[in-house]
């Protein structure tokens, strides 16, 4: 690879981004202070209330704080208030976050005197060594490493909430006693606090499974399917196609080709690829078989390695002689080895946890010259992760996910190009769902960790982050830079977005790879006749279909356009007679041609009755004719939550149908 | 359900069925027959030849007939004219095939006179009482069942052909003694051994893994991914979704709606659905896999069940007293009950081996009424089936299938209909691919079988069957019925088709389920508000994907028409002077964004050059431009395998080029 030119532009991009970086991390440690203060205001104002009160630990959460107590009496919502009041007292009072040191035994003795039995055993936590601090606003005292804001007055009354109580383990163990978890939230100031809630309300209204459920869009079934298997229904199967026919239109114009891989494969592909044995928590576990020549094999290999243990056996009760001239260490490397041979043969196939290494055979699958790069493996490949069953959550955590997948062969010249265009296409599906506000989050690797948490390859890292950040910057890209968090074979992009209700999903990656290629044999023949390693990218800009349409869901409400919806259009009569039922039928099936979703409403109930229903099932837009649009050769269209629009002529409403659809209007 | 009226054309379409059966049935029985005697012609042939050969068996199979030998000498196709030759002077002969029976003591001597071992141990074969028979011809005499044709001049002696030798251990036991097993041929005249032979030869050049290779459509990596399972390249992608978007489209346009299921299950699916464990065979094998309550549940469970074990013993020793108060009938249930509990815990993963189960869970998600059916579950639904390694073969017979599935839950008056339009969509693509010689075979059931072979339902037997028969004479579709064949819940149809060789294929599959539906406990509301189980018709007129690309690659040869053409369009320029390659270019584009798959072929090789890659890669349509037609606006059209067909204007050429594609003409 060429050395890349020095960029004066990428020196103040970078400085920019470092800029723009601290402050960010600013903004959220104040937030962060804020929130771990209110834990102690939060203790400091039960301990008022219900002097008993035994205390466990109260940190901030990404969404607020929470704190553990044990105690008696049993907190119900009708509590809040009462604490709520409680801790605006304490901020009132603007008591100082007085930090102290103490030594283990000092501080043992005052929880024991205090009859802190959690306390007591949290305080074992800290290494020897270690120094223990201390934080105390008025009389409360706390076990805690801070950081705080200085008084409790910089928590401003308005601006926090008790939200719900729920119960916990003491260290998450069920075999400890249980314990009752408060928890708040609290922000800079009142009007943040209200947005946040307001948004926590609307998003309880746009929840995916309740409108997944509502619309019958998807369907659990953990008894015979399995928990985190979605079955996607008629309507949210819809959603699926719709969603991957953009992805393969928007990837047919942009180059890509299409490959279908099987949703498993041997142990020795995820061996290949090192997924085996380092992730094989995360997969689901493998099938057992062997092909009948591999079964005698197998048997073969089991019986020298049985052999070679019983001659170390005996050599290390030293009974026998050691005919076999081998040493020990030498009976160790060679049982080793059979048994790499034995856990290679074909007769354990895992569910594929990534496509990546599936790609990567078909990329070897023929021999490759620099005319075939970039080569544009495009897939929605099914992908399986063993999420633990307490984690699964609805679409948004699952454990079979469709991906938007797609790897990127390229040569180091062609990198900047191809990463560019796949950003380019991030922003062109981000316009077509309307999300106007997106980051992107850049993960670089630590120089330090070299060689453990990221693959030893210095200049490689430094080529191709300096070409990241030279790309973003030039395509005026909303990003973050965030050192340490890089894949293991590369630098890597999330793209976090928010949805229209202002919660943030991350939904989709893209990540430069300069080792799994070359762990894989992977080479194209180049100009200059040498076989070189290409550059891969792998990118999912949809994420995966389960995920994303979880967040469609709730950017829309349920509300698609026109182009998703799953019911697009229905066409309803006043009543049902026979010219009228005919014209109406006429219009479903012209539009029904043209591959509209498209159902008729032609019974004798009132229309008012079939608006409702239509209402209900979210249906885009409904066609409403009556006897004097049958005269008229016109149609009146409601649009669902909109209402009636008018009447207009009908091959006016059908083209505008198809045009809406055709581009995928929002 | 309502008895069916009987119909009198239906009593004389059957007895036409009848005698269009029985017609087949003697013709095949004639063909074999003269195969049969071939067989033994042959051996007459090997022994005048080398009178050492010890003989096995040589019976007639679908394509011909074999015989096993033991001898010194090789066989090689050298030999085969002088084998051929041998037989037609026994031919010439026209011995008399002339059977007798012995007693089991009389045959053993026989062939220990004749130092033939093998056939000494095939008479062990023969059940004691069974009589043992004879056939001889000329000198020749075999231990043989028959039929035969009545003399060795029934066959014609330009009708009969040596094909090819191969090795086959005795009795395929691969500890047994290798023997020597001569394939053969035989037809009713020359003409048909011909014609055969012809098929055969062209069947080779259009062997669908030849083509695969050539033309980059899939590969097999039995080494990572496993034997059986397929990787579709980018070109054979093209196939597969051109394929789904034909089946989609027609498909949406008969009122199917397309659901999505994972690709697993829990064991209780299967064992609700009858497939375990009696196909446990078939399947992959299970991923053991445990939820932590259900761990927690499933020990619980074991730990009873081994106090159960405790306690039977202790009975079965008379030892200890039975304080339990169960009898040991009663351990012995309870014990079975939670055996029967510990499997169907969530513990166990099995790969879908077919659709079913999962489209009647999506049934059973929503509570049904009878407006609800018809209802039409379609999906590309992906099943796994463990064939035998060496089943596998090629596209033909793979370990992982993509089906195009679907199954339609209807009332019993609208199962006629329903039939009747999945054979017409069945025609439908017939049209499309141009199959004009096409066979149902419609397998019924066997009134003796019934509760065994067959579900116990006689009269819905009755009812359906006749009802599919009805359909099928009133559609005037080309069928054959065949008794004792049906699925085990209900009739079915077998489509076989031939492609443009004349080979046959068994393609789709169309099946009436009155069983499992009601297993898995789904019903609808009727009318009349009580609850009734649906019938399910299993349909997929495309087969799987793996299988009708396979067919289709030999029946298309690999040149596809242009709608399914991996690659669509090439744009050749006779030079690359800059205007004529920015000509060809805005070409290439204005097709690609109609999706055309088309590509570019601009540099400076010779057109001659560039039209024999095109040819060689068998693109459908090569647009050739020069000078000449940059300036008339013109461009010169080219097809695969067919030569130039002239200059016409370019907008005249891109029009006719997406009309052919829209309309799949072929």
């Amino acid at each position: 690879m060429q050395e890349p030119t020095p960029s004066p532009s990428l020196q103040a991009a970078k400085s920019e981004v470092e800029r723009k970086t601290l402050e960010q991390r600013d903004q959220m440690g104040e937030l962060e202070r804020i929130r771990h203060s209110c834990a102690h205001i939060l203790a400091t104002a039960v301990l008022r209330i219900w002097p008993d009160a035994l205390l466990d630990i109260g940190p901030p959460t990404a969404e607020g704080f929470y704190y553990d107590f044990d105690l008696q009496h049993r907190f119900t919502p009708e509590d809040f208030p009462r604490i709520e009041e409680e801790m605006r007292k304490v901020i009132k009072e603007n008591q100082v976050f007085q930090k102290t040191v103490q030594t283990r035994d000092e501080a043992r003795a005052y929880f024991e005197s205090k009859g802190q039995k959690f306390k007591v055993e949290r305080l074992g936590d800290i290494p020897e060594g270690e120094a223990i601090s201390f934080f105390q606003n008025g009389e409360f005292v706390d076990l805690c490493a801070g950081p705080h804001v200085m008084r409790t007055g910089n928590v401003k009354p308005g601006a926090i909430k008790i939200l719900k109580v729920a119960s916990a383990y003491f260290r998450g163990n069920e075999k400890n006693p249980q314990l009752q978890r408060l928890y708040g939230t609290a922000f800079k100031n009142k009007e943040e606090l209200e947005a946040w809630l307001k948004m926590q309300e609307e998003a309880r209204k746009r929840d995916h499974r309740r409108i997944g459920a509502e619309m019958g869009l998807f369907a659990m079934d953990a008894d015979y399917v399995g928990p985190g298997l979605p079955l996607w229904l008629p309507k949210g199967t819809v959603l699926v196609e719709e969603l991957e026919r953009l992805a393969k239109e928007t990837e047919f114009q942009a180059g890509y080709v299409r490959v279908k891989t099987p949703h498993l494969a041997k142990e020795k592909m995820y061996r290949t690829s090192g997924h085996l044995p380092y992730y094989a928590e995360s997969m689901f576990p493998p099938m057992e078989m062997l092909e009948e020549d591999e079964r005698a094999r197998r048997d073969d290999l089991m019986e020298k390695r049985a052999d070679l243990l019983r001659l170390d056996e005996g050599l290390s009760n030293a009974i026998g002689a050691n005919t076999s001239g081998l040493t020990r260490e030498q009976i160790r490397q060679d049982v080793q080895r059979l048994e790499t041979e034995i856990s290679l043969l074909g007769g354990r196939y895992y569910l594929k946890a990534m496509n990546c290494p599936h790609h990567h055979r078909i990329f070897a699958a023929e021999p490759r010259s620099y005319r075939d790069l970039p080569l544009r493996l495009a897939e929605y490949g099914t992908c399986y992760r063993y999420e633990q069953s307490g984690e699964l959550f609805g679409l948004m955590r699952v454990r079979s996910m469709n991906m938007n997948d797609a790897h990127l062969y390229c040569t180091a010249e062609q990198f900047a190009d191809e990463f560019r265009a796949v950003n380019e296409m991030y922003l062109k599906y981000f316009k077509i769902f309307g999300l106007d506000r997106y980051q992107m989050r850049f993960s670089t690797h630590d120089p330090a960790r070299l060689g453990q948490k990221f693959v030893n390859e210095p200049e490689l890292w430094k080529k191709t982050e300096d070409m990241v950040r030279q790309v973003l910057v030039e395509s005026g890209i909303n990003f973050v830079e965030v050192a340490n968090e890089a894949a293991f074979y590369g630098p890597k992009i999330d793209v976090q977005v928010w949805s229209a209700i202002g919660r943030e999903f991350t939904i989709a990656t893209n990540q430069v790879d300069f080792a799994v290629p070359a762990r894989f044999g992977l080479t194209y023949r180049d100009r200059d006749n040498t076989e070189k390693t290409p550059l891969c990218i792998h990118r999912a800009p949809l994420g995966t279909h389960e995920r994303f349409i979880g967040f469609l869901i709730e950017h829309y409400a349920g509300n698609f356009p026109l182009w998703l919806a799953p019911e697009q259009v229905r066409v309803l009569t006043l009543n049902d007679e026979p010219a009228l039922v005919d014209y109406a039928r006429s219009i479903v099936s012209e539009l029904r041609n043209q591959f509209v979703r498209v159902e008729g409403d032609l019974g004798p109930n009132p229309v008012k009755a079939k608006i409702a229903d239509a209402e209900s099932a979210k249906v885009h837009t409904m066609l409403v004719v009556g006897q004097r649009d049958l005269e008229a050769g016109a149609v009146s269209v409601r649009l669902h939550g909109k209402g009636n629009i008018g009447a207009k002529p009908r091959q006016e409403v059908v083209a505008d149908i198809l045009a809406s659809i055709r581009e995928r209007r929002s």
